[in-house]
């Protein structure tokens, strides 16, 4: 365990909702937070201390900004590792360590990493041109999906090809030739199931419940907690979340995201090196949130318990339609009919498919707690 | 119940720790903060949109405050009834009232305005001079309690005085002649009892459990949730505290203290129009904190649930000893051993006796909960 002898000071990278939760949860234990952003009115902006604005992707700027906190932290996978080495170089304490981000950030690298550890995942291939997608269509079997192996998030850098007729439109939907791509097998799944796990810097470790996540249009929509599904399925699928953030060194909370196959089989679908949205729900269903552990794990506190102190939990996102605007007219119905449920991003733009805040319910049963969900849900829209 | 059309901006007057769990409280609910201190860093800084600095007891300050929010509160009774007065004819809406403020602000107001309304108090009277403590004295019986009218708290503006020959002692330790005095009744009691009573501009009204309060040295300690007495007095209490808080017309929490005399009679200590330290267990104990429950009071919005979703809590203050400074290197030590209950202000200056922060613990007995509270506040210390 750590001894801080004075009030830590942790920095952000990235200033969206991940980065508010942080702080919101970070500051009853007195920790000060700094932020690195390029957009002044970010979320996080108004509940944390002070925010330095600038280009996480430039190294001196990231020096600078970590040389004025105890430890540096992300809120996305996106900030370039070369960055952050140069930073850690200069002897700021990054974590996750810039070697564990360079292997996640690059899902091709990740899953190879995965693969060589033992992690059950997809098949996989790395392709350079349209011949080598074809290649791995035909090895595979039709469709396929093709991903970006950067910057790819929410559905956003993949496509399906659905055969070789639909290689060239894929490969220039994604970019190819200018951005690296690889290829999954398509695996017909019948539920993405996921969890949380919290790494200390000191080497503890808590395990957050697995839950069932429900996507459309490949953005998470629903989080169901426990997720419905017998103990030794849900054993299994906790103990692969663990070898896979084993196998890239994961420190602080990782999104451990798994598909179930429709032949019983788990494997990892990717991961996340930050808190996840599909462990929002533990602010309000278990003794400590991911995002307080996730602190306690980069300033080597102990971490505290992830247990669930209900029966049940529902999270669902609040996603913007064309009509929802910074604070729509139905969020107000929301908190009047569903009062201390709601959590509002605060975001100052809003585009159609953008996550602008979340409900959590919790209850005796999965049911009970799906019911209230989406009766609140129907008042905000 | 008040329909905002976008995220409503409350003016908090004072940037204490009240102010700062109140915009920890209002953050998942999108709501932006603006705070009026003469102190940059102070505790709510950290966690709150914007801060104006500038003397809360100047009309124009306070004017132009309220100008640029939608709703004005406040975090202590002791900002200037007559400025608020100005800033509320200019169009600015304060809750609780500026009318309201003005009766409680000043106790010997307060007290008269509860017995008009038939709320049970010690006896008192207000005095000029040295003639008049005697001839309180005589009346009530040896000892009496002294008292300024205004500004008091934790014990500061009041002194117990042991008999004829103690008052002039107290008349000058008091600022008798530049302050306005009052003397009060001892009462011999057998234990202090408080709640919160949140009252909505909309009528609507949450009424939060009976605690049991212990002072040392006139500073709260502990607060044990629910007091541990029968039924039928829990609910004299309660009733006593909703026609005290009637009586000044509160809008938004209120903290109301009594004493349960030696005879087993409730009266009210005294009224303190805003959050109260003796309602933070809630956070953790109650469906919906005192601090949210503020919030939605003076928005209009919809009251969440006051009641318990534990069996107990008892909520412990950490005091400022010689050896406590900013972040006591125990303070480490506690998050080490108990993760998750303590909540530290960060307050930039320590002086003995001064609220650095609380602990809460809930349980299944208070007995369980008391014992878990000392052995993390011994590990503070």
């Amino acid at each position: 365990m750590s001894e801080w002898s004075r009030s830590p000071v942790v920095g952000i990278i990235g200033g969206g909702q991940l980065a508010r939760m942080l702080c919101l949860a970070g500051a009853p234990l007195g920790i000060t937070f700094r932020l690195l952003e390029n957009h002044q009115e970010c979320p996080a902006a108004g509940v944390a201390g002070k925010l330095f604005q600038g280009d996480w992707n430039r190294p001196e700027v990231l020096r600078e900004f970590g040389q004025s906190c105890d430890v540096v932290t992300l809120e996305n996978e996106f900030v370039e590792a070369s960055a952050l080495r140069t930073a850690e170089e200069s002897g700021v304490r990054i974590y996750p360590t810039p070697a564990t981000m360079e292997i996640v950030q690059d899902k091709f690298l990740q899953k190879s990493e995965l693969v060589k550890h033992g992690v059950e995942v997809a098949p996989f291939c790395s392709v350079v041109d349209i011949i080598e997608i074809l290649r791995c269509g035909t090895e595979f079997g039709w469709p396929i999906i093709l991903k970006t192996r950067k910057l790819g998030y929410d559905g956003k850098g993949n496509t399906t090809v659905s055969g070789p007729d639909d290689v060239e439109r894929a490969w220039h939907y994604l970019g190819g030739g200018r951005h690296a791509l690889y290829c999954e097998k398509f695996i017909p799944f019948e539920s993405e199931l996921a969890t949380i796990i919290t790494t200390s810097c000191s080497g503890e470790r808590a395990i957050y419940p697995i839950v069932e996540t429900i996507q459309e249009n490949h953005i998470c929509r629903q989080v169901l907690c426990p997720a419905p599904f017998e103990d030794k399925l849900l054993r299994e699928a906790s103990s692969l979340a663990i070898r896979a953030v084993n196998a890239v060194r994961g420190i602080g909370s990782f999104g451990v995201e798994m598909f179930l196959s429709r032949s019983g089989k788990i494997l990892v679908n990717e991961l996340a090196p930050r808190v996840h949205n599909s462990g929002h729900y533990s602010i309000e269903a278990c003794h400590t949130s991911q995002f307080e552990n996730h602190l306690r794990a980069v300033l080597g506190l102990k971490l505290g318990s992830p247990d669930l102190k209900v029966e049940a939990a529902v999270m669902i996102n609040i996603l913007a339609m064309q009509n929802l605007s910074r604070w729509p007219s139905g969020l107000c119905q929301g908190f009047n009919n569903f009062p201390g449920m709601i959590h509002w991003y605060a975001k100052t733009e809003s585009r159609v498919g953008r996550k602008m805040g979340h409900i959590t319910t919790t209850g005796q049963s999965l049911q009970e707690c799906l019911q209230l969900a989406q009766e609140i849900v129907s008042t905000i829209y």
